[in-house]
């Protein structure tokens, strides 16, 4: 099959490899039908993370099941399935905790930005999509692997209620997801970072009540003057780095949270800044299987439209292209059609 | 009056002042019925904080209503008050979020281990007991002014709620009044972590289900084995220093919370340990005063009883002697009497 592998910072290539099998009697093996590039990925592409020539790559995918070990229940081939970025087996501690994504048997797939994908703990994984969709509710199904999930534990992070006044660092896929997710929470109030007119405009269309493109001290002087000076109950921080961090601690009220989902890549909390306002935070791996029914369900009914955050689709092939676009910009997620 | 001052490292001495008089319209002065020392004024008397010669101390207080200033409505001379350790207005949008110890109008008292002491802001700080309580009550209802609203507030900044594993960090006047609130939260399980048997003996009486007495990893391992291994879902960190939160942080469960309620002297919060673990962290200077009234109820009607933690009284004139039995762990906290 014909797999995604990554050499080098900015050296993306496809190449023919072998084709993943059942291993064990837990695992699937899914044909892919759509899969993408995440802003994660980038931090290797970029060098901001070490690579291993040759290494595989990719983690969100929606696919047919193909074939399955002798233990799996839950899936058979033919079904239609979302696969969450981790893999998990459901049943332990931490999995029954909702948190699936500390799994004691979890892990990460072997590259998804390919043909094929070998699915460790299927049962616990993956999650089959009922009837027969539309195609065009493809896009809106895939962004449930991760972005979306993503943002919505960005959400629930920053304790985003019904009322709650919600301002969003990061104006990448995530981060308009977490716009959806809360919103979709009842937030009374969605102020969207963003300085990238398209971005903005899909944060709008996701409920954004403001677009603030100010940054610094000033786009936390911005978020406290539509907020009446007091900053925002909730914050969602879908970047990962140090200024998005400080942009989103000084954008918060007294006593208010923040919700941070982007790996942290030079990020600083201090406990006294934190202890003086009784700003809380909470994040890390979105444990996207715990939220992916119940988004699914909204996904299929029409209530939300995650896939609209894929604004260029590009045939797998292309998918050093697509790299370079997600990299300079030119396109917000890009989604893979092998 | 007669007032307790600070003029160095364990030199407290108790002086004749200036009687505080009303200086602002909403101002009262209240005459003290009962005061106390708190664990975080051993700071100061430790040398941990620097402090000016001569310096009130003190933050606690029960006391009846002398005199109050032209705007004041909400309180008269002869009431019976609770004063929580911070003033505010009760007015300003920090005070309507729940969190008064961000007022704008707020702050300090000038030391209330004393007879006298002057509180600003009178309508929106002091808290009237009603009816005539019994002597019996006044203990805990002086908690009230700090400790249990300050354990109340770890409790809820760690996520608390029926049916939750907890462990307290901290067996101090907060974390055994930690344990008590949590418990009334409906906490299933409660680990007290405490070497010191009369505070263990008072955490079992609060409700505590279990006692570690082991510190460091010793004291994490305990934990995880008394949950099945995953840890607790809400860690009280209760003291406020780097081996406290290392263990706060060691004995929760991935997607778990710490609720910190020590003012952080040498903490560190690594972001990526956070992360990949998915645990939050919250706390701050606590907002007793939005706790203040129902924790009043629960007092007046018997259904906690935070001043147990008082397990020595002094006539003021001793209080030099107070510090020194709180210094040495002679007694959990010191309840001073004029």
């Amino acid at each position: 099959m014909r797999a995604t592998l990554i050499d080098a910072p900015f050296e993306i290539r496809l190449a023919d490899v072998e084709d993943p099998r059942v291993e064990q009697p837990t695992d699937a093996v899914v044909r892919v039908v759509a899969s993408c590039i995440c802003g994660s990925d980038l931090w290797s592409y970029r060098g901001e993370n070490d690579v291993t020539p040759g290494t595989k790559i990719g983690h969100e995918f929606v696919g047919v099941v193909e074939d399955v070990g002798g233990s799996v229940s839950s899936v058979v081939p033919g079904d239609l399935v979302v696969a969450p970025f981790a893999y998990s087996d459901g049943t332990c501690d931490h999995c029954a905790n909702g948190v699936q994504t500390s799994c004691r048997a979890g892990g990460f797939y072997d590259g998804c930005q390919a043909e094929l994908v070998r699915v460790p703990q299927a049962d616990g994984t993956l999650v089959v999509v009922p009837g027969r969709p539309d195609d065009d509710v493809m896009p809106s199904l895939l962004a449930l692997s991760d972005v979306m999930g993503t943002g919505w534990h960005a959400a629930l992070c920053a304790g985003v209620r019904e009322g709650s006044t919600v301002a969003v660092v990061g104006d990448g896929a995530v981060g308009l997801c977490g716009v959806l997710g809360a919103v979709r929470m009842g937030a009374s109030q969605g102020i969207a970072m963003s300085r990238h007119e398209p971005r903005a405009a899909l944060a709008r269309a996701y409920g954004a009540t403001d677009v603030v493109g100010e940054r610094g001290d000033e786009g936390i002087e911005a978020v406290r003057t539509l907020t009446g000076g007091a900053g925002v109950d909730s914050v969602l921080e879908c970047v990962g780095n140090g200024a998005a961090m400080e942009q989103a601690l000084g954008a918060v009220r007294p006593g208010g949270q923040v919700g941070f989902v982007g790996v942290p890549h030079g990020v600083a909390l201090e406990p006294r800044d934190l202890f003086r306002r009784n700003v809380g935070v909470r994040g890390g791996i979105a444990p996207v299987r715990a939220y992916l029914p119940a988004l699914m369900a909204d996904v299929l009914d029409h209530s939300i439209d995650p896939g609209r955050v894929f604004d260029l689709t590009l045939p797998l092939a292309e998918v050093a292209e697509g790299y370079a676009a997600m990299h300079e910009r030119r396109a917000i997620k890009v989604l893979l059609r092998p």
